[in-house]
C-alpha cells in the first residue's frame, strides 16, 4: 500500500475553477481505478488557497497506472493555470 | 467530510512496538467506526521514525466519536512511551 499527500497551492481568485477541474478528475479516478482506495480533496483551515489531496493506493502499480491515465494528464494541464506554485508531492509507504 | 494528517515521531528503537499498538487500534477503528472512511498508517521514506496517519471522516461527529472511544484512549496511552515528540495533527476540510 502506498500513501500520497499532494499539497497544491492555488491562486485564491481561481479556487473555484481549480475545485471544478479537480472534482471532475476525482470522479474519473473513483470510476476507473479500483487500485486507488482513497482520493480525497481537502482544504487547509489555516492557509488560503492551500489544498491537500489524501491518496491511498493498493500498490505501486496502481499509483503508476493513476499517473499515466489520459484524464490525469488532461486535468494536470487544466489545473496548471490555477496554481500559485509547483505542487509538492510526498510519497509514503503503507504500514500493514 | 473531514481529513486528518497526523504526524507521529517515534523513537526508532521502539518502532516495532509502536506499529503493533497502532495496527491493533486501526483494526478496531475499521471494525467499529463506519463514519471513518480511511485510517491508514504510513511511514516516511526520508525521515527515520516519522509516521503519518492519513484519515478521512464522513463528518465532524464521526471524528469526535473516534477520539472519544475507549480503545483510542487506551492506544494513545500505550503509544506514549514510544514517541520521540508530541504528535502534530492537521485538520482539513473535505471538498466535495
Amino acid at each position: 500500500m502506498i500513501g500520497v499527500v499532494a499539497t497544491l497551492k492555488v491562486q485564491p481568485a481561481k479556487a473555484s475553477e481549480f475545485e471544478k477541474v479537480f472534482l471532475d478528475l476525482a470522479a474519473k479516478v473513483k470510476a476507473n481505478e479500483p487500485g486507488c482506495l482513497m482520493y480525497q480533496l481537502t482544504k487547509s483551515r489555516t492557509e488560503e488557497g492551500v489544498y491537500k489531496v489524501l491518496e491511498v493506493y493498493a500498490s505501486a502499480d496502481a499509483l503508476k497506472a493513476h499517473g499515466s491515465t489520459e484524464y490525469f494528464k488532461a486535468a494536470g494541464a487544466a489545473m496548471g493555470p490555477t496554481m500559485a506554485a509547483a505542487p509538492s508531492i510526498e510519497y509514503l509507504d503503507g504500514v500493514e
